[in-house]
C-alpha cells in the first residue's frame, strides 16, 4: 500500500449488484458529488442500480477502457461482481458500504462527502489482490474468484472423494463434504466459518481447508501462490465447483481442476485510514478493552 | 449392556440394503449356520440380498410380531436401515460388517460361525440406542433417525438462517450453511467429521453442532436427551432436513422443526468382548503404543 | 431445577474470597437487607470480606451445621471456594456478581434488595451440580472439583505421557501438553477456551479434553458422569494435577489418578428468572438479531 | 530448492545433541563413509557423540569457518540445536534421522551410504529456512528459534494477558494461556497440535497461534514474513518466553518482546526425492488409498 504520488482518476463509474432505495439514494448523492467536481461519470450496463438521470449504459468493454475508477456501492456481493467485472480488466475498485462495514468496502455512506474528496485528492491507499483461477481441463470452463473456489458434494447428504496434487507432488486422497481453496482475501468470508486460519492480504499464499472431511487428521493447508493445485474428482458422489458463491459448475468422475493464481489482479482503493486488524476488530468482535 | 439371563432368540431374519455378490455369499453362509441350528429364516420384502434358496419375502409387519433377531449384513448404511425399520418396532438388530468394522457392525465375516453360536447360547450383550424425532410442525411429517438429523441449506453456496429454542427457552439466532442434531450414536459418524465431540452411547444426551456458522463464537452444545428442541427456519435460504442421510425433505421459511428422543427404542446385540473404546481405536486410528 | 413448595432460609452466610472496597460496600447492603429482614448472619472465617460490624468468625464447622444458605459475592474464584467448602457440605450457594454476569453468579449489585427479598419469600430455583473427585490411588489425597481436574506438564515446553482408562477399559495412550476432566459445570470454564463443547448443567456427563496432543485424531470424549476415569502418567516429562485451577499436586511416573463423580453435591440457587441459554448469550456473545 | 550444479562439499561435521549408542554406531558408520570418501571430518565441542578414534573437539567458531556441511543425527531437538549453532552460521545442515522420519531429517540409517553418496555426488536440493528473532525490548535478550517463539504463562493454570501490535497497528488486547509465534517450519511441530494450519516451507509467513484463548471469536493469524510483531505483557499472571521449547526466560508486566524475521538463514540439505507432502502423509497419516 503506497500513499504518495497517487494518481488522480477523471472519469468514474458508479456500480452495484443489489437494487434497493438506499443504494439509489447514495448513488445520487455519489452522482451529485462527482459532478460538483466535475468528473465525468460511467454506468455500467450490469449495474442494477436505478438513476434519476438518463444515463447512457455503457457495456463492460468500454468501461475497461475509459473508466479509472468503479465505486461500488454494497456489500461482499457487490464488491466481488465489480471486482471480477472490471476490477479483473484493470479498473480500480473503491468500496462503499451499505450498513455493516466490510472487509472490502470501507467507506461508510454517513461520511461520503468528505472521504471521496480525499481520494479524489490523491489521499488513498492502494491494496493489491491476487485472484484464484479455476480452470476445468479438457474444458472450455476457467473462471477467476477473489475470495474462494469451492469444490463441494451436489447433493447434501454425500461425501465426494478427490484426490489433491500440488506442483506434480501427490498429496492425499480425500472423502469430504468438500473442499475450499480460498485467497487470502477469501480467508475472512466462507473459509473463516470452516475454523479457517485469518491470512492477512499482503501474504502471497493460498489456503486449502478440507470440508468436513472424513478422516481426522486433515487440517487446512497453506501453499505458496506460485503453486499449481490440481484436483481430480473421484468416483463417489456428485459435485459441483463454485466461486465466489457465484458460479456454479457441474462436475463428474475424472474431472480435474487446475486452480492457480491469476494473471488478473485488482487494486482495491482504501481511504488513508484504512487498517486490516480494525476491520478484524470491528467485523470478528476482537477485543480492545 | 447386561450379559446374564439373556434370552435366546428363536425366528431370526437376515437383511441388507445392499445387493452385491458379497452380501449374498455372506447370508448364504448365515443361512446355512442358522438351518443347521435349527433356526426359522424370515426374509423382508425390504432386503435387497438375493437368496439361492426360494424364500417368502415377508412384510414388515410380519416381520415385527415374528421375528426375534434380526441380522443386518453390510456397512452403516443397512444397519441405520435395519435400525429404522425393525430395530425401532422391537426387533433386536445384530450388524455383520462387510469389509471394514464398524461403530454399529461388530461380527467379522471370517469368524461367523463361531460368534453366532455364542450369540445364539445366550451370550451376547444388549446394547440400548434412543432415537432422534424430527417433527415438522403443522404438517404430517414426523420421521426418526437414528445418527443425525441435518437441517441444510439446499443449494450449495448459501447460508440459512434459522432460530434455535431449547424446552421453550431461547437459545440463538444463526446463520449458518446447517446444523447437526446428533444422538451419542451419531457422534461417531458425520457430526465426527464436523469436530464434533465423541459421546459414549450410554449418555442421555442430544449434541447440537452448527455446520459453517457464520459468527465465530459458536461451539457444539450438548443438552440432555429430555429436552424439547426447536428450530424455526428464517427467511435467508432455502433449507432442507435430512434423517441420517436418507430422507430429504424440503423446508420452507416459518417452518419450524422439534426435535426430541423418539419413544421408539432400539436394541443392538453385541460379542461379548464388544468394547465401544476398541472401536474408537480401530476406526479412529487412536494410539496403542 | 424446581420452583414451588421451596424451604424458606433461616440463617444467612456471606461471604466472599475477595478483599476489595466493593465486596465490602455490597456486603453492607446485604447486611442491612438480612437485618431489616430478621435474618441470623454468619460469617465463616475463611471470608476475605473486611466488615465494618464486629462480627464473630465462625469455623466451617460451625457454618456446615447451622447455616441454611451462603451469599457468595465475587466472580468464578468465590463460587469456586464457597462451593467446595460450604457447598459440598450441604448448604446452598446464592452467587452475587461483581461486575460481569458470570455462569455462577446471578444477582447483580444494583438489583440486589429485590432479588434477595424474592429468594427469601421462597421464590427461587434449586440447581444441582456435581463435583468431580480426583483421587491419588496408593496416597491420601482426594479432592473435589466443581468445575475441572486439570492434568498438565508443569515445565512449559514439555509433553507429558498418559494411558486413560475407563471403566477398566484401555482408551488410548496419549502424548499431550495436559487433559481437562471437566463436569457441565466447567463446560464453560477453562475447557470451552480449549475449544471443549458447552454442555448444560442437566447432562449426566463427564468431557475429557486432551490438551495440544500429539496425534491429530483427538477429539473431546464426553462420558456418563458414572464411568470411573483412570489416568496413568508415563515416563516422559513432569506432571501436576490442578483442581479448580486452585491445589496444584505434582504427579510423577506410574501415578494413577481416579477421577469419578465425587458423592458430594452443590445445591445452587437461582432467581426464578434465571436461565442457561441467556448467560450463554451474555457471556459468550450470541446473537440475538 | 535447485538441484543442479551444486556445491561439492569439501569437509564434514558430524553432531547430535544425543548421547546413545544408537547414535554412537551411526556416526561411526558415517565417519567411515566419510574417510573412505577422503573428506575432513570435523567434530564440534558441541556435541554428545561418543567417538571411537579420538578426534579434537574444534569450537563453534571453528566449525562456521570451516565446515561445508553439518550431518546431523538424531530427531528434532539435535536438528534444532544443530540448525541453531551451525545452520544460523551459514553452515548446511542434513539430517539423518533416528528411528521415525521427520520433517527435518530425511536420511534414514538403513540407506545412509547410497544417500551420502548421492548427496556428496552434488545430487541434492537445497532447502532454505528461516529464523524467527525474539527481541525483549530495552533488554541484551535477542533469540532465535527455528520453529517458533511461545510466550506462556509461567503457572499452570493462570491465564496471562498481552497486548498484540503488528508494524505498528494495534490487533488486540487477549487473555490467554499463551501465544506461539511459528514459521512455517514450526507449523508441523508445536504449533500443529494446537490446531494451527499446515504452512509448505516456501511461504513467506509467521502464524500467530493464541493458546486457550479466552475469548471465542479468535482464530490463527498469518502474517507476512516481513511484520514487525510486538507483544506486550499485561498485569495478570506471570508469563514466560520459550524458543524452540528450548531457551526460557521469565518476562514481567511491561515486558515488550518483537518477533521478526531473522536475517541469519539455514540452508537444509535434502536428498533429491525429499518431497514436504511426502513427509506430511509419514508423519500424520494421510491417506493414500
Amino acid at each position: 500500500m503506497v500513499n504518495n504520488k497517487n494518481k488522480k482518476f477523471q472519469t468514474v463509474g458508479i456500480y452495484s449488484s443489489i437494487n434497493s432505495t438506499k443504494v439509489s439514494y447514495i448513488s445520487s448523492q455519489i452522482e451529485e458529488i462527482l459532478t460538483n467536481l466535475n468528473y465525468r461519470i460511467l454506468i455500467p450496463k450490469s449495474s442494477s442500480i436505478i438513476h434519476k438521470n438518463n444515463h447512457r449504459r455503457l457495456t463492460d468493454k468500454y468501461i475497461k477502457n475509459n473508466c479509472d475508477l468503479m465505486i461500488a456501492i454494497g456489500g461482499d456481493g457487490t464488491l466481488l461482481s465489480a471486482s471480477r467485472n472490471f476490477g479483473s480488466q484493470g479498473v480500480p475498485i473503491l468500496g462503499v458500504n451499505l450498513g455493516n462495514l466490510g472487509f472490502l468496502t470501507d467507506i461508510a455512506p454517513e461520511e461520503l462527502t468528505l472521504s471521496l474528496q480525499k481520494v479524489f485528492e490523491g489521499k488513498y491507499l492502494k491494496d493489491e489482490r491476487f485472484f484464484i483461477s479455476a480452470d476445468i481441463l479438457n474444458s472450455e470452463i476457467k473462471l477467476i474468484a477473489l475470495n474462494e473456489a469451492v469444490i463441494h458434494s451436489s447433493s447434501m447428504a454425500q461425501l465426494i472423494e478427490y484426490e489433491l496434487s500440488i506442483d506434480g507432488n501427490f498429496v492425499y486422497r480425500q472423502r469430504a463434504d468438500g473442499i475450499i481453496i480460498s485467497t487470502p482475501t477469501g480467508s475472512t468470508a466462507y473459509s473463516l466459518s470452516g475454523n479457517g486460519p485469518i491470512i492477512h492480504p499482503d501474504v502471497k499464499a493460498i489456503n486449502l481447508l478440507p470440508m468436513f472431511a472424513h478422516s481426522l487428521n486433515t487440517r487446512p493447508l497453506i501453499v505458496s501462490w506460485d503453486s499449481e493445485i490440481r484436483i481430480r474428482i473421484g468416483k463417489k458422489g456428485k459435485a459441483s465447483l463454485s466461486l465466489d458463491s457465484h458460479s456454479q459448475i457441474k462436475l463428474k468422475e475424472g474431472d480435474e481442476i487446475k486452480l492457480s493464481k491469476s494473471k488478473e489482479k485488482l487494486t482495491l482503493i482504501h481511504p488513508t485510514d484504512h487498517d486490516f486488524y480494525s476491520a478484524c476488530r470491528n467485523k470478528l468482535g476482537w477485543s480492545v478493552k
